[in-house]
């Protein structure tokens, strides 16, 4: 027996939670198939597990600075265990809570693993579902890296050092980006040895230049060590540890560490049955639909990088709507890129290169945290908010925070660039004194040449 | 001799700071005259060294939930006299650091108390000065209550209270504004003991009536007393300290206290010689200009309630500019309202109960905190989101938070109400997950009928 739907979404992450309740609230009967976890990788895995450690760093720090700030006898020890207790509990909360919720938005939840049948048809666990409209939101997986030694025992992915919940005494991590320098702050505020091996020349390859070159020297103040334009030549078993030779700018140097965290990912396609329908891969249009009729494709198995949660449920909204004769589009020029660093990182729009080689005649403004007196009472100077703009229309391309709150903050700028803020509409909204997030309009009027407390 | 500029600014605080460099940007010769402290009340006896406190009550809180939280030895006592100095370490130097940016502006300062002398004319120590335009941003100043035994020793403002930088075992503060409720956390939090004498019936009166009633709620957990309905009736010494008595909703009672902390303020005119150009207030048009031509008004001095820096800021901006020609309305129905209180509570645009009455058919939508993530990982479940806009076009009307970093999220909405950004705008907007700002969207959302994370 075939149950009917009018759409069948596939994974049960933050892509596939908001399709769901989407198609219900626009009056659709709505099965949600999801394999694992409901939640998906975000709430189990990802943003809420690794935010929750990312925000005991900035406890670990309060504490650290604390004997500055008015607190001579301040003392705190991290006693991991009992942290990775808390993360556990916190996401069967939120897990439990989203599988609630998707109920209570009169969702059909089916647990299983999903699978597309040939057209308008899928499969869970030998039971065949049929809908007018297929939303695949599965995910991604993890990409273990292709060096020799790569599959020894001690080379993991970010998942896996969550499960194991204990401090590496030393750890290589591989790659720069906003996980990655995260990671690594939090495992040295723990009192762990980091170097982390990136390929590229930079950190935070997917902000504007300045934001990675700034915090890369936020960073020689702490004992993690950052090797860019650097690869892992081969990797072996040693008494010692795990004994990693690594090229450095052409020179080779050997290094022991107890782990090697991984955190690529891509699109899981693997078992979704794509053939079954003539697919090979989930690439979209702009509306969010795959070559084949009925059937849209949405969070990181779109393959979009990078792969946000945020962006996921946009998309999912956004596809659930079209499935249902919308035309809207999702624009990813929109989407913020976060970092919860310390002090964190936010972007949206184009970075200054970008707008440079889109042919934009570029004007920037920038606003040093040096002169925020909330950055001051922070304990967190050594930031900045820079504004890429276009000189004759004064059109606002591009927000880019290094700054305590950039990932609260960083909403007025995708707010200001989807309603085609120009910088004089930035420049003169009325923010709070005194917070960080004022230093956007002064950033947008040092762009106008008329910045009132930034310098030159 | 008279020194002759195009414009005179008369008071070195937010708003006459603001103003005198704008008028400088626009090609003015702009003298600027400060009496005492340059930056202003603001500066060096309220946002700046008040928010070091508040930000030392929000560490205090990390530590004490730190042994939720993975920390489970965390300890810190704190010492006050330290804070105290640190607060005036910070407050000298970015006095300093106006009176270098001033300069740095092109501004000319001039130390000494400014007085008008007739029409163009200001007199600063016996020197003449003459302008075009002469823009007032004079301040406030304390109100000393009227009951029976106000002027006793003891019986304070929280300028001499920041002065004394002590904690007093017994406080009594008079008001329920947002300075009243962050000093009263304040002082709970370092132990001392705090009552609120509130004369109307709720707190953060100029906030969403929700907000008031959700922050007091949160208040009772605390060992803070709040009374509402409350008046001094008298005030006595006693060998054991200010005996005050209260009615507290008709009914007398009589309670100790080291210290009585008063905290109204209204714009400072005495000496100001406005009976020379033939005012007796500075009340101004839209525009920012006194009945008198040539004379304009900023910041407290003009006497809009709240009284906040950054509205004097933009007051200054825009008095500046319509000095010079412009003829900019300045609109403080986009300036947001904010209370550095824990949790934080911002506000911008109408309230519920405004929007009411000015005839709008209001719909409304909230989010709770205790549905996201990020309010979770703060250990700051208790607050929401609520947004206020009109049904039938869905205008955004306002928007109004209480929780974690809600100074730096509202300016969101200040922008978007500036930018007239419908219900639909922000409920489109991507936000960065896992943040407490994504909630503003799924507020908008709530209020169309389309929450996605929300429950009914």
């Amino acid at each position: 027996m075939t149950q009917d739907f009018d759409i069948i979404v596939i994974g049960g992450g933050p892509a596939g939670v908001a399709a769901a309740i989407r198609g219900v609230q626009l009056g659709a009967t709505v099965c949600l198939v999801e394999n694992k976890y409901w939640g998906g990788f975000c709430l189990n895995r990802a943003c809420v597990p690794t935010k929750l450690l990312t925000t005991t760093l900035e406890r670990v720090k309060t504490v650290q600075s604390a004997s500055k700030m008015g607190f001579p006898n301040a003392a705190a020890t991290l006693n991991p265990p009992a942290l990775f207790k808390l993360k556990d509990e916190l996401v069967s909360y939120f897990s439990m809570g989203t599988h609630g919720l998707i109920k209570a938005k009169k969702v059909t939840p089916v647990q299983g693993r999903g699978r597309l049948a040939g057209a308008g048809r899928v499969a869970v666990d030998g039971k065949s579902y049929q809908a007018k409209a297929i939303i695949i939101a599965a995910g991604a997986d993890w990409v273990r890296p292709a060096f020799p030694g790569s599959e020894l025992e001690g080379v993991i992915n970010s998942s896996q050092f969550l499960k194991e919940g204990r401090i590496p005494p030393r750890t290589l991590i591989l790659g720069g980006s906003a996980w990655a320098v995260e990671l690594g702050q939090f495992l040295d505020a723990c009192g762990g040895q980091v170097m982390l091996a990136v390929r590229e020349r930079g950190i935070l390859n997917h902000f504007d230049q300045e934001i990675g070159q700034r915090l890369r020297s936020i960073l020689k103040s702490s004992s993690m060590t950052i090797h860019n334009s650097c690869d892992i030549v081969s990797l072996a078993k040693d008494r010692k540890g795990l004994k990693a030779v690594l090229s450095v700018k052409e020179k080779e140097e050997a290094h022991l560490f107890d782990r090697i965290i991984y955190l690529e990912r891509s699109p899981a396609l693997d078992g979704l049955g794509l053939e079954t329908v003539g697919l090979s891969d989930l690439t979209t249009n702009d509306q969010l639909a795959t070559k084949v009729p009925g059937i849209w494709a949405v969070g990181d198995a779109v393959g979009r990088i990078p792969f946000q949660s945020h962006s996921a449920s946009a998309m999912g909204i956004i596809a659930a709507e079209n499935a249902l004769g919308a035309t809207i589009s999702f624009n990813d020029k929109i989407v913020p890129r976060v970092a919860f660093t310390s002090p964190q990182a936010a972007s949206v729009g184009l970075t200054e290169d970008e707008a440079e080689e889109a042919g934009y005649d570029v004007v920037t403004g920038a606003a040093s945290m040096g002169a925020s007196p909330m950055a001051m009472i922070q304990g967190a100077t050594n930031g900045v908010v820079k504004v890429v703009g276009e000189k004759k229309y004064g059109e606002l391309l591009g927000v880019h925070i290094l700054a305590p709150f950039a990932t609260e903050i960083i909403g007025t700028a995708a707010l200001a660039i989807r309603m085609e803020a120009t910088l004089d509409d930035l420049a003169r909204t009325v923010l709070p004194h005194p917070t960080i997030a004022e230093s956007l309009a002064d950033a947008a009027r040092d762009a106008l040449d008329w910045a009132i407390y930034s310098r030159d």
